[in-house]
């Protein structure tokens, strides 16, 4: 087995003055840990030609497999090609199969002209081999160099995604015998990580030494991973088995579910497995929790639907929320998402229900009921349970936190067939 | 002035495993940006001694300014603190104004006995300036060599952003005479990339070498970014302002708005102006739709509610879509998203409102009604308009573009007042 590493250079300005967030990289790391390769560094760099070609240096130096994306579009402030064709030292050349897959793009697909840009994106240096880009315009590219492979991919996530897959993850598995990576991931929900970290201190303290234990800290919910390094599949599986079922017995007061799942997931499994039915009420959280819960392939056999009432006419016309409480008590109060929650079960005729309403900030908080405070209900059909939050930060992290939490009381009264 | 740069160095094994997206350094950058400190570099390395080490080495090469974020949690995975008093000389003593905050946190906040990796927390190498963390556990720390400086924060963003806001960014201003850059960026949308770059060619062409044009293309839009640097912050006001009048001419019948806003935003913006409300009823995008509108401050002014119809008995009982209808011609269709706009701007009485319906994937498609297509009916009390999408992507890429599409639509009724 050879230990082989990656490194992965993003290329734009945009990353570099915060306009826009790289999610491409960690969506290559997921990949690359699968067939064994660990990703020893990330680096993001402007189109700035010096800067280019000292991070294709510089992670020459790290690397065995070196990925590049970003700055293969069609516009002037792309400058990836002609560097990379210099930097390999080769000559631009027309590649015929990309040409006449961009005419039949245009033609076909598209349908519009074809403009002289367009017909440059066929241009590769003649020392890359083409990597086909069934999703777009800009073919992949792959360098060899000293035994180092080189892929520059385009920065638009799917066509990136769909040339890893197709074709460069195939080359690399074939090309280099990697190791095998393994990680175990679990979800708790509940305690802080210190407490947690307490918790396990004895476990994690007998470790053996080629597992690595990770706390991942989210919305208040920690993930705990153990990671394993090897070469004999078997091997490195049952140990880290092992270790992950003596971590499971440790935590299993706190833990959420042992997978890697989002809470919306673990939501939606739990209401498949028992063949139960959904529906939200939400006024602050304006619709994020019907979309966490839609964003699961699948989830329209259990999400039946919501009702968004985020103006308080809408809380007493559509979801008849009475005039006297929200007059009494206020939008904001247990006894307006106590009805909030038993009327959405009655309207959509679900067995569960969550309604959410608070203040999500910058502004409407007052001293009696301040930016961050947030009531939650839930209800099944046996049980309704009411609480309160404080929250104390900014409007869209008190959104994402209470969706969380709403996410995680409902999954406890499934659990508990209430 | 002295030209001076940045490098943000984000640890953690989360980060290259791909478990986590970086959206620190995303911010980090915007910050500095504001204050004149372009970023060079962006590196991600895991919670490895060596490999932050070398990166520390790195990064004092290409900056004067190196941010370091991650690693700073009371867990044992985290070795940043350690690794800084070491790299820096120092030895870690007990910072007592940390220890008093992090007392008082616990007992008056959290509400829960302090624990021993609690109180290491309040430890810190006694060469570093201590930065108060009033959101958190974990101080920040900033640390001087060679009249460079490396300031090292928490990797929660919460606590990051309000260390910067507080305590970093006066420092740097004050202690470097840093000088000014300058964006200026508009939204485009219904346009490829080439296009427009062939609509800007001679614009582009005849740039000051001083200006930088970026294309910034995502989800059916492109953004066009301008960005100049210099001395003299009135010149390059100046100079930046008559190129993007040039520039917003030559776009001007794509242009959605010469600001850098999400088209939530911009939606919300134009009903503010006009007094106007808007309601959503969402089958597809499961609130989606209404989540991006009420992800701005402010948007209850406008705002009223939504119906989120995932399940075909919502559509009829709650949104009263036609029985006949539905059978007749499906739940994807024309006539179906056509009764649930109208419907939905009688039930929240609002002057505009959207409605959608579609396929969204991966599951669920057939040959006439594939994964991906998508209808959209947007109304206000004049105007119904209804548009059919033939989307070709992932789920959550189909629920993005679908979301985008018709708050462009609805942008345009609102602009003409229909």
């Amino acid at each position: 087995m050879n230990k082989i590493f990656a490194s992965i250079i993003t290329i734009g300005d945009e990353l570099l003055i915060g306009q826009v967030i790289d999610t491409n990289s960690a969506w290559i790391a997921q990949e690359l840990n699968k067939i064994g390769v660990p990703v020893k560094h990330r680096i993001a760099v402007g189109d700035v030609w010096d800067d280019i070609w000292n991070a294709l240096d510089e992670e020459t130096k790290h690397a065995d497999i070196i990925f590049i994306t970003g700055g293969l579009g069609p516009t002037a402030d792309d400058i990836t090609k002609p560097l990379l064709c210099k930097y390999f030292g080769g000559k631009m050349i027309m590649h015929q199969p990309t040409l006449n897959f961009l005419k039949h793009l245009f033609e076909n697909v598209f349908q519009r002209p074809m403009i002289e840009r367009n017909i440059k994106q066929a241009e590769v240096p003649d020392v890359c081999t083409v990597l086909k880009n069934e999703q777009g315009t800009a073919p992949g590219m792959l360098f060899e160099k000293n035994g180092k492979i080189f892929i520059s991919l385009p920065g638009v996530p799917h066509e990136m995604k769909w040339i890893t897959t197709n074709h460069v993850l195939p080359i690399i598995t074939q090309k280099f015998n990697t190791g095998f990576i393994e990680h175990r991931t679990l979800l708790t929900a509940g305690i802080g990580e210190s407490y947690l970290a307490d918790k396990i201190k004895s476990l994690e303290e007998a470790l053996p030494s080629d597992i690595k234990l990770a706390y991942l800290p989210n919305y208040g919910m920690v993930r705990l991973r153990l990671t394993i390094f090897g070469t004999d599949k078997n091997k490195i599986n049952q140990e880290i088995d092992h270790q992950f079922s003596l971590l499971k017995e440790n935590v299993k007061d706190v833990m959420v579910i042992d997978e890697d799942l989002p809470m919306e997931a673990v939501v939606g499994e739990l209401l498949k497995e028992k063949n139960k039915t959904i529906a939200t009420a939400e006024s602050c959280t304006g619709g994020s929790i019907a979309s966490l819960l839609t964003s699961v392939p699948g989830s329209s056999k259990y999400f039946m639907g919501g009702i968004v009432s985020y103006d308080n006419s809408i809380k007493e016309k559509v979801l008849h929320v009475k005039k006297e409480t929200l007059e009494t008590f206020g939008a904001v109060s247990e006894e307006t998402v106590k009805e909030m929650v038993q009327n959405i079960l009655q309207i959509m005729q679900t067995d569960y229900a969550i309604a959410v309403s608070g203040i999500m900030g910058p502004d409407g908080g007052t001293a009696e009921k301040p930016v961050g405070l947030v009531w939650i209900a839930i209800a099944g059909n046996k049980k309704i349970i009411t609480k309160k939050f404080n929250f104390r930060f900014d409007r869209n992290r008190n959104i994402q936190l209470t969706a969380t939490n709403a996410l995680n009381l409902i999954r406890q009264l499934i659990v508990d067939n209430s």
